[in-house]
């Protein structure tokens, strides 16, 4: 589906030196502040993040992997970096997963009667396989927990297993309470086929009681039976559990129509603005370039796709040119399947000892919080002096424990990686939902997070030492 | 309007002493951050905050003083403060101005002929009076300042005067922008007239480009001519200027229907929620419960009024009362006259000594960021520290220079005055227009200020020590 995919090809490779007339020489660690000052003007008063995100949602929504609009939104990072000022821009090949969802996406009850009125909103998850021809009909049952559901024993056979363990509202992360709460998403399906069940409906992953589905991914296990799942509203899983609670025995009528394609041609988007002195060392900045197919995809990740593209813009804009060279990688496959970061890390494998560091976007394009870094104790005093200087972005905060999926792989070589952290309060409204437009993004906020991420970024470019290699952890995607 | 009015009447007096089964002894300092912790679980788990305001802009949306709705809000405080756990609740009398716009709202380009079909949005200023019957037709002249009006000389005789010095979006404080260019609102009228003038139109505070106006409120002086005045949307200002620009002479008919009537009594609503060891000592919080005519007031000041009532509710819930008294205060009339704050100081001002700090939240219900206090210098460190366990709400930031419109008469007496500070990046955007609406609120950001005001007020009310007494300022209003 690209066309000009090349392992490297610089595709586009102006070399601006250092001297030229409208660039500056790397400015000193005391020019800090001054630069910070310029960026933040710069940013608020004519930052492109946003026009970038408005033609991107237009030209490429619902971008999941491996379709025509993947492949558009391919293309239109390509002309985009170069627009902002690469030296260079490669297609890097990536094989990617296929799924397609079909027409069909219904779950409505059959019994009792009275009830056959009220649909309940699904979207079926990523990967799964099809209802059978004409449906699945068959009673439902609902579990808070996989432990629950094992506890049923017998119970679970031959039934739609229902799982509704809410996400914890009253944690103040919303991160936190996906993460207490998403394990029914991804692994329903397996453990209700353990139990006999014959399909899976999970509650949808959001702390707002609305008529609006969250997709997202699911896997299956070798050994165990496929059976199909599906993620409901939270306001249709209320109805169904007010039912069920109230000691009605439901059937459900349950049918979605998707398929899995053979694994197709794709790509990450990977694009260098030189370093003066060190155009060998390495300052990555991304976020990920598809995303569902059921909205536009303007919160993930259109907004660290932008952010990363607006690093580079910013920096060109007002002539600055650091020490280290700085990459955008737009990696292809976050959402089902990571195949877009595992090829980076193996393309660049090579380079690994040269990647200073690896900052993701890829938590919404909210107003900013600051940073989080997966780096060593000897490091974070000096991250976290950095951070003091974007307070006047509401940028200052710098935690530990930083990464994203797609950079994830490059912890095994020693990479430090980080994470650009912006409010997270709206983040799970919208999240994998229809509701993921660019009109629940505020230009400003977005702006603001991307000035944030361009000043930071200089500044560990800039700086004299690379930041010290971290040591690889169990599963760094999870941090 | 407001029928029971009663100076001091305690209309719901229900004293809970400190001993019984519900309530709690004052927790000493060292409890503090398990009483956050719990506050912090409630505020987002079963926060009350969003669902008060769906009945406020429900019941009284467009709560202008003096209008039908302000006194349906004026009731509905009372009765939603007596449900919240308040021991009293008085109505106390405020006069208050009242402007009441009417039906036709015009503005339109009448020469050169083509422009005909280009209406440009306006909103009658707040204060303003009617155009003259069949309105006014006049040549329109663009200015970016006063001193620019000035310079003009005889060339603004007889012309509309068009105010359009746009918000400084390169600006990071949105609250500065709006404070670099407001007092073309305020004193467009004025200087207009001063020239020889006959109209004012002042392009919308805002940084963003819509069709929506913002009105607000504007003034007349003594000795002046007093001219018609209308805010214009920010993309029918650049519409008109870009007309102006090509040296195109550009004839408006401009035509707006409003009325200033007799003062009419409304009242500040009131209610204490009795402190332990120290109930003579009080710490106040509030917001304004009048909005403008044309949005639902959910930003301005909807959520300072539900976050108000909600720090009396989550203490009363979590069985808490500290060692000072709460003092919940809805203040009337804020947007045009500010009769409320001066009524309220007038008639406390035999307890000002005794007021420990007067907190405000007006600046909308976006998500913390922390408070700014007009304290002295020996109190920023302990209210620092106090900020400092608000880290969990995002609201760990501590400033100076608090206050807020309604409080601000209390300087006068010394009260120390602070102001919630939520993010501020979008607040302008829906300021004093009909996008000022509930669903520009967002229900876990409003919680979580309305918990790290509980919880900073907490801190306070149960301190060993009162706050010092701060210097009365030549303007707190503007600090």
């Amino acid at each position: 589906m690209v066309r000009r995919i090349a392992f490297i090809a610089v595709v586009f490779a102006v070399f601006v030196s250092a001297g030229s007339a409208q660039e500056s020489q790397p400015a000193p660690a005391g020019a800090r502040q001054e630069f910070i000052d310029r960026l933040v003007k710069e940013a608020y008063g004519s930052g492109r993040a946003y026009s970038m995100l408005e033609e991107l949602v237009t030209v490429a929504p619902a971008r999941l992997s491996g379709s025509a609009n993947a492949a558009r939104a391919v293309e239109w990072a390509k002309k985009t970096l170069e627009g902002a000022g690469a030296d260079s821009v490669c297609l890097e090949k990536v094989m990617v997963p296929v799924w397609r969802r079909g027409k069909t996406q219904s779950l409505a009850i059959v019994s009792p009667e009275a009830a056959k009125a009220d649909p309940l909103p699904i979207f079926a998850l990523g990967g799964s396989i099809a209802t059978p021809p004409g449906g699945i009909t068959a009673e439902v049952i609902e579990v808070r927990s996989f432990e629950h559901l094992r506890a049923l024993g017998d119970q679970a056979k031959g039934k739609i297993i229902f799982f509704n363990q809410p996400m914890d509202r009253s944690l103040p992360s919303t991160g936190a309470a996906y993460g207490g709460a998403v394990r029914q998403r991804g692994r329903g399906a397996v453990e209700a086929a353990k139990m006999g069940g014959v399909a899976a409906i999970v509650r949808s992953m959001t702390t707002r009681l609305d008529d609006h589905p969250h997709t997202g991914a699911m896997g299956y296990e070798d050994g165990v039976v496929k059976v199909p799942a599906a993620a409901v509203s939270t306001m249709g899983a209320e109805r169904l559990a007010k039912r069920l609670a109230a000691g009605e025995k439901v059937v459900l009528h349950f049918e979605i129509e998707c398929e899995t394609l053979p694994d197709a041609e794709s790509a990450n988007v990977v694009a260098d603005y030189r370093g003066t002195e060190k155009p060998d060392e390495i300052v990555l900045v991304g976020g990920h370039l598809d995303s569902w197919d059921v909205n536009q995809g303007a919160s993930d990740d259109g907004t660290g796709i932008v952010q990363s593209i607006e690093v580079m813009r910013l920096w060109k804009a007002l002539g600055i040119r650091p020490k280290r060279t700085l990459r955008v990688v737009c990696f292809m496959n976050e959402e089902n399947g990571l195949a877009g970061g595992r090829a980076y890390y193996e393309a660049h494998k090579d380079e690994m000892a040269k990647h200073v560091v690896a900052l993701e976007s890829d938590s919404g394009g909210f107003t900013p919080r600051g940073f989080a870094f997966d780096a060593t104790n000897a490091d974070m005093p000096d991250l976290k002096a950095m951070g003091s200087l974007l307070e006047v972005l509401g940028a200052e905060r710098i935690t530990g424990a930083g990464g994203g999926a797609d950079v994830s792989p490059m912890n095994a070589a020693g990479v430090p990686l980080a994470s650009y952290v912006p409010d997270g309060h709206r983040y799970f409204d919208v999240h994998h939902s229809a509701l993921d437009t660019i009109e629940q993004i505020n230009e400003r906020e977005l702006e603001a997070g991307a000035a944030a991420m361009a000043a930071m970024l200089y500044m560990i470019a800039d700086r004299e030492k690379p930041l010290e290699r971290v040591k690889p952890r169990e599963n760094p995607r999870n941090r």
